[in-house]
Parts: structure tokens; C-alpha cells; sequence
């Protein structure tokens, strides 16, 4: 009921009256009246003047499950939102669902975590609302080694929605940083449930630094308001996020992973460098090639030899 | 104490008397034959003659964690047992108990299974107490596209348990059967909880059919019993495997993985063929020239080119 009155409210710039309103949606006045204040109780500023009716002013800046699916022209990608103001990770919160059985597509999201991680466990810092904290599930038919094109294609529709919304200029960071002037405003972290041959599912954690102030980053990272010196509109954000992530999973699976990894590779700041790689204590230095169909980093040794790198940090 | 009055009995050959073994353990007479009666029921011969005592004449056919860890001198692999009589599936409870923390080498073990599995999904045929059906916890550090390799190093250690202790000739075809005169009697299936980085958890799971008669099998199936004409003692066979597997995962954590892929080139039937794989209705035939190090078959097609393959069926 509070989302149809929602609805109603956001089609109607002018005041409704509570008559109107209470009759329309087949409820009473003083029904109407108690959803009305639930929905204050939530942040949303509603106008109520004797004679005129109700109004709504502004909406909350929370990513509200409502107002995410509200004008989303997916078809599949975050139609089910499961929200909540703090979780320990919403990673683990959607393994949870999946497991239950939770459809692809489906997100969770918070408002702060706990304990949000990176990847290789490490701390992701999740100031309340002020970031993007999300879980996407998906089930793609592949193989456990072919996972990291997700991470690619997740990489991909950031930098697309964060380029067309808000028109900075982004580049991804072998194999899951996207920074903005070479500092980090978003990560991005595939875990995944599979067998040997297949993949049962995968979650997709997006870490974004929205509205963060100086205060609330780390060394090294920067966030989207510091950068464009202006709030950012979370919701707005978050759908353009997901509407680039449909389009782009539809294009892998019509296509192959080429198609993503071409898109990769206009934005990445990784390729065609000398790198090092560090991955547990081990290094490896050399020329960075290129990647391959499954996101794997190609480096070129000094005597000439290319191998093959799945995991570690690139510096 | 049911497990030290049966370490009790076991140690001695001869009729205990009652009054001795209550003093030694520490109990009363009284509650000491509450415990026999305890261990009658589950099926422990004792037998209780007047002025003589107790002796253990048989133990039950039963995969008891007291019978697998008696007398195990493994390090972690067994160390730790769960045993059910009946669960949906060995893998199910297993994923659960890693979620809470469960250690490396714990063993998930049931005498049957309701919706016991198979790869992709398939399912896997269960009678009462006449099979293995385990789910083994390892953690490995490596990365998903590795973790085909214990699928192989628990068929070389099966193979090698079944040749060793019951003396029969076993054959592995690609990527997890293990076979007698081409016919299967053991299934093996990995799964992972992974980052694209690195493994979280694997459980690997065994089915093996060990006393089951011919009407407990699938067309084209096979079990030891079958083959041997004799009935195997489960519990040795169970300490047999567990004891190579766990002498395998120490040489490939010490070696890497040529030494597990050396062992399963010796027991493979499927190298050296014409083959063709099928997966998902996609077919590809060719000669199976080798498996790399991750596990993966090697095809060579019609025109030389040679093809990776990590999921599918052999034909």
C-alpha cells in the first residue's frame, strides 16, 4: 500500500486530495493517514494542507527497494531488491538467498556493512548512506575458470553508467578496481558456488564511493562527490549501474566473452605497462600483454615467454 | 564412554569381567551395562557370561565414526567424522558444517542418502549400508580453474586403495568414473565455494558401490562385491582411501600437481583415443592427447588444433 501511494503521489505533481487518494486506492481516510506518517517516518517529505490534500515534497536519500525498481527497464537485473539499513556483508546475505533459492538478478543491498570485504578478504569501509554496498546474482552456464568475465563485465557497466550519468572520466585497474585520476572509487568482488565443470551460481559484490566525504575514505581512494564536486543521486546511479549490467550479460551470452573483453580493454590502465604482479608472497614481473577470453592477465616475460596470471595485485 | 568400553573390549581377546572394566573406566556396574545395551542396539555383538564378564564377539556393518577413527594414523584427513544414517545428501550437510567452520579433513559420511548426486546435477543411486557415500572438507590455496586436480587426486587415491587392499584392477575415465572390466563403481564430485582469485572451501564427494548385489545397481554399473565375489569390510577399504588421499594431498602440496596428474595418467583409459565429449548438446570429437596441469583433457581435432576441455562426458 505505501508503494501504490508512493506511485500515486510521484504521478501527481499537484496536491491530491485525501478523499481522492483514500477512495482511489480503496482505503480509509484514516488508513491513508497512518501510511502517510509511516512513510515520513522513512524520510519521505509529504505536504499536507487542509483543502488541498497531500503532496509529495522530496524523497529519502536511501536506496528504498521501491524507489530502485521504480521506471527500471529491466528485465530481469535487480527486479527483486532485498534492502537493509546494516548487514554484516551483503555478500554473505545473498549467498544466503541464493542458496533458498533466489532468482538471477536478484540484489541485495545495505545501507552500511559491518564487515564488507574485498577481495582476498580484505576490509571494504561502507560509511551509511553514503555509498553503493550490492550483491548481484547470477547463474550463467560456464565454467568456475571462466568467472572472471563477470568481474569484467561488472567493471564494464560501472564505468558506462559512472561515463554517460555523470561524465567522469573512469579506468579500470587489473582485475577489479575502477579508479577515477588513479584513485579507487569502486570495487568489485566475484565469489562463486560451482562444481568442477559448472558454475551453480555467482554473486557480484559492487563497493561504489558515492557521496563520501575526504573523512570517509582511505589513502589512496576517492569518491564520486569528491571528484564531481556534488552530491550524486544514488538511485539514479544504481539504475543506470544495473540497466548497463542486463545489456551487457544479454551481449555476453548473444556473443561470447569478446565482447566484453573489447569493452575492457577502452578502459583499462593495466595493459601495454611493465607490471608486477604480488599474489601471496610470490612476484612476477614483466611486459602486460593483454587478457584473455576469461579475464586472465597475459604478461610477457623478459626472456619472451607470455604467461598467464588469474590472480594477485598489479602494480 | 561408549567408545572407551569398546576400546576396552577390542584391546582384549578374552572375556573381560564386569567388575574390572566398571573400575577401570570409572563407572558402576550398573551403568556399564546400561552402556552395553546401548551398544547392542547399535548393533555390537557383546557377549556376557556369568562369572566371566563381557567380550566383544563382532562389530556391526556400519560406517560408526569410532570404527573409521580406530586406528586412522592420519594427520587431519578422517580426524573429524560426522556420521548419519540417512541425509539428503553427504555434499548438503557438508557445505553447512564448512559454513560453520568446519576444519580441513572433516568427513561428512552417511549409510544412505535420499538425494544423493552426481556431476551436473545427475543422481547417484544410495542402498543402505552397502556403499561409501563421503563428502571430504579441503581447503586448498588455489585458484577455481585448479580445483579439477583433486578431483583427480581422489581417484588415484581410490584406485590405489581398491588395487592395494582388495586387489582388483580399477581404470579411470575422464574426468571422475572409476571403473572394473568398464564397468563404474565409484563416482567422484567436486564442488567449491570460490572467489575468482582463490578457493574458499572444496568438498569432495564420493559414491562408491561396495557390497551392493546386482539388483542395487544402475545398468552398467558395477560394485566391489560384483567384481570380487566376496564382501568387502567397509571400514578398512574407508581407512585404506583415506589414508592415500591424504598422502597425495601432502605430495601435491609439496610437489604440485604433475605428481597427481602422473599417478592418474597410469590408471586412465581415456588418453590415446579417439573421443568424443559431449556437453550440454554441444559435441567435440578428436584424439585425447593428454590432461594438463589443471586437470583439463587435451583433444587434438581433425585438423591438428589442440582443444582444452574442462567439462563434459566422454564417449
Amino acid at each position: 500500500m505505501r508503494d501504490k501511494i508512493l506511485e500515486f503521489l510521484k504521478k501527481n505533481n499537484e496536491y491530491t486530495s485525501g478523499d481522492h487518494l483514500a477512495h482511489s486506492l480503496g482505503i480509509s481516510r484514516q488508513g491513508l493517514w497512518k501510511h502517510i506518517q509511516e512513510l515520513r517516518d522513512s524520510g519521505y517529505d509529504i505536504a499536507a494542507v487542509p483543502h488541498l490534500g497531500y503532496k509529495l515534497i522530496s524523497i529519502p536519500d536511501k536506496l528504498f527497494p521501491s524507489e530502485i525498481t521504480h521506471g527500471l527497464d529491466t528485465r530481469f537485473i535487480g527486479k527483486k531488491v532485498y534492502y537493509f539499513d546494516k548487514v554484516t556483508s551483503t555478500m554473505d546475505v545473498a549467498m544466503q538467498w541464493v542458496t533458498k533459492g533466489a532468482n538471477e538478478g536478484t540484489i541485495v543491498i545495505a545501507e552500511t556493512q559491518i564487515k564488507g570485504r574485498g577481495r582476498l578478504g580484505r576490509q571494504w569501509l561502507s560509511p551509511r548512506y553514503k555509498g553503493i554496498y550490492l550483491s548481484l546474482i547470477l547463474k550463467p552456464r560456464v565454467a568456475p575458470a571462466q568467472a572472471s568475465i563477470f568481474t569484467l563485465l561488472a567493471a564494464v557497466s560501472i564505468c558506462e553508467a559512472v561515463k554517460d550519468e555523470i561524465g567522469l572520466d573512469v579506468q579500470i585497474k587489473w582485475p577489479n578496481d575502477i579508479l577515477i585520476r588513479n584513485k579507487k572509487f569502486c570495487g568489485i568482488l566475484t565469489e562463486m558456488d560451482a562444481e568442477t565443470d559448472e558454475i551453480k551460481f555467482l554473486v557480484i559484490g559492487l563497493g561504489l564511493n558515492v557521496n563520501n566525504d575526504r573523512g570517509e575514505l582511505l589513502a589512496g581512494a576517492t569518491s564520486l562527490k569528491e571528484e564531481r564536486k556534488e552530491k550524486v543521486n544514488r538511485i539514479t546511479l544504481l539504475q543506470a549501474i544495473l540497466r548497463r549490467i542486463e545489456k551487457n550479460y544479454l551481449l555476453f551470452q548473444k556473443e561470447g566473452p569478446e565482447v566484453i573483453t573489447q569493452k575492457w580493454r577502452e578502459y583499462n590502465i593495466t595493459l601495454g605497462k611493465r607490471v608486477r604482479i604480488t599474489y601471496r608472497h610470490k612476484h612476477l614481473e614483466g611486459q602486460s600483454v593483454d587478457i584473455d577470453q576469461d579475464g586472465a592477465l597475459l604478461i610477457r616475460n623478459s626472456s619472451g615467454l607470455i604467461q598467464k596470471v588469474t590472480s594477485g595485485d598489479v602494480t
